[in-house]
């Protein structure tokens, strides 16, 4: 089964991937760029001469070290953003358009507890940092929303690419015994083309 | 002279103001409230009982220690929303509708330099942590645009306002100074209203 | 299908779930303690009076404020500790006895690439914070590990409960088009036991 | 107009300009050093070998990573440190000699409050992360100050020079709203000379 | 054999003691204050309402979540601050008047390398935080320094105070051992008095 | 007088000396590496290539940015592992063999109070950051214990080192006046073999 694509584009450092509540900028600005000949790395990124930098800048790259970024979702009807994680950015949505079911579910200190809501055009909904959450069009139109992420880079854990599409696979000892499931279906999992939400 | 207003809606915790990259939540959620009876406070916020909290927390209240707020600006046709900082958080805008002429200054050691542009609609445009900025509908039909902001309460400095309509008026000598103006025009500005952008 | 029990015991603040990296502390300890009476709760937790500190304190309750915590997990012959996040902390588990298969998946963006290994006794492995993981013991005798977790709170999520067992239960829609698995055996699941981990 | 230079010495990262709470050190000393061959750089600055610092680069360069810098402040009889911001730092101002008056405002959800003193000699004032802060020296000999601020590169926003000193100009229509004042004020304030406090 | 008596004064939170890179703050001030009701205490100070906050506040409990303090430091000729760290914060020293001399030790991982200097009037030293440092009156007149140190509570620990005046005293075993002295020794400087830079 | 010798062995970044509160790692992995070409250095470490990173770098250099360690740490019977402090980790540790005194002393402000306790097997304890603690196994068979601690790079000051090991030597006018002992004894003591235990 799959479920209809939504278009997910990151309005920020495009070109990274992966966040936190992130250390302080120690300067004005960092515009991020690429080391290519050290060949060595920084956490976050290297940035470029001040002196070079432009307003263009300040659409992507110069997100470097500002922790936070911006998402702009895109809802087909039916589509679901499914249940995935920021390993290191709360998310904060804002609907624009359309009619959307969210939720997260808390650790399982709290007992795995879901909080969901439909909220209302122009209304906000937060997903709490590292938390599994989804967002699922339940509407007969096209949605919209923009989401902050505190984080340059917060990174994106989808729950079922992680588990059922790691490379190599996960071991099916390991699948069968976590997720009470035969290892002919598991298997069959492991075989299936998951959407991928990059 | 005046500008014609915005309408500036915070898209969270709609009871408090300002903030930076803020300390980390130590449990999943920490749902804002008052302790009304100590009559002492806390660096942000104290948290209702964990028990206690449902989902519509998470429009508002429930961003607390949650490091990200969401804000929508809706500008009119010439309307400004005038040079102000957030001391304690990164702005990301994203431009919904019309056309807005945004900016921002760095430091004196940048050479107080000006990034400014007219992103198209869809783009976004980052305002660093602490230094002075400022949208301004430049189009002939209404903008609006939303804005994450690194922290649960970013704290807004209106320029004009902390300058000319400070509690109790910053002393002449200090401002006739400061920006080389006779006192009588200090004295004339200091007696305008300004603009509650709260 | 069930998977044969670990014994997980967390060394540390007992009463309490879990962190990441931490606020610093602003004195030499803060003992964690409730506030029964005032009803209202702080990001972390309340510190007892200095002055009444013991040295029992240092075995849990002293952790408040220090960042970090230590478990213990004993593995029974083929059991697991399943695919789990750790949302707020990273954990560096060392092998004491036995034989166990550890790994660890990145993120999305890192093409949820799998890293796994079989430690030799008393070597160490790292699982980053945020990023599913787990353990499987593949001897056929008992083995044991301690693991320090970079939070005094690290919190658990178990992804097989957070998915299948939270309360309310997630919306058939959403795990159906998430996990391409028939509504028949979402509600299969749903209605399973899941371990409990906490 | 203009009034009496102040001589501000920077008794810090003399190269250098800007700040936060800055992230922390990973080792003992991090002495700043300029990458002259990569034409990239990084969040702070790199290191030299930890094995060629000296005594004396403790006086400057020695500062890198430590989350710290002081400056000393001389003021000539009735000069001003005009209104401007460390959008990174707090500063703790110590009066040595002298007397000035002193004073900061609130942001614009306190109402834009202005505190203000005029501390003994000995005495110590705060400025707060962020907010808009003047010293002037009221008294007819002259005074100094040593400040402390809580990060190696405070950075520094003189209100009057970002405004109306911005390379580029910032536009009059931003500049006529923002300030209730004319064009020609405008015009004239830009073309004046702004001392340079950097 | 006693050291001639500095005067050490905290020009800072007076009634608190210790420190580090502290959280930021969630608003723009917090000025300290004790909860005498409720018998519990917070990582940090609770803060009393913003709105009874005054200018005197400023010059000590206003300190509070601002991340930074300052200390005055008079030498009697002669006169020793004796080796001690902060283990929370860095330290910046600015000589005002006098000679004095002033070191700090590396961690052991950079071989106890010892770092000093005679630095001349007007000039400053740092001491990286949480490393051993001294400062010793080496004229013959008295001297004057102010210290910035990068938190509100910077803790001091005396070396000679925390191993030979612990409360209650550390085994004789595990100090003879640990600084190769005759137990006869150690009893004796466990019975002198060490003096309190508190 | 000697003490027996402990075995210390790091369990984590083997090649690296020390550490604090981590700065927030940007990335899900940054595998430390060494930039031998370029001749400078970074807060922290390279990184390698991510694409070329292994499972056994999980063991050792992958903890870089993680903000955690492990030490393993084994007594021969009345050995000592003498007073220290981590300045920039608070530590967590577990007693798997034998009997161990340990024990940490509090700051100045907090009256120098010894906290000590023989923990059972299994127990933890907890030196918290920036402390003067201790271990000494006062048992007559081996001990064994595993320590967490809160940094990728804790770093080690044995105050005894620090003290009568520096290189060059602390001035004996400070460490008579400091240690309240006669010159003699101060160069008998530096004269001295200190047991390495970095």
């Amino acid at each position: 089964m799959k479920f209809l694509p939504i278009s997910f584009l990151i309005l920020a450092l495009a070109t990274a991937t992966a966040l936190a509540y992130d250390p302080s900028p120690l300067q004005d600005i960092c515009v991020a760029t690429d080391d290519l000949e050290s060949g060595v790395f920084v956490n976050g990124k290297f940035c470029k001469d001040l002196k070079q930098a432009t307003a263009d800048d300040f659409q992507f790259l110069g997100l470097n070290t500002l922790g936070i970024s911006m998402a702009r979702i895109d809802f087909a009807p039916g589509s679901l953003n499914p249940p995935h994680t920021h390993p290191r950015g709360t998310e904060v949505l804002v609907v624009v358009e359309g009619t959307i079911l969210v939720g997260f579910v808390t650790s399982d200190q709290l007992n795995n507890t879901l909080f969901t809501k439909v909220p209302y055009k122009g209304d906000v909904f937060v997903f709490p940092i590292g938390l599994i959450h989804f967002q699922l069009n339940i509407g007969n139109t096209y949605a919209l929303a923009f989401s902050g992420l505190s984080s340059q880079n917060p990174r994106l854990i989808t729950i079922a690419n992680a588990v059922f599409e790691a490379k190599a696979p996960i071991s099916a000892d390991v699948l069968t015994k976590a997720f009470q499931l035969d290892k002919k279906v598991v298997d069959y999992l492991e075989a299936q083309f998951w959407y991928d939400n990059n």
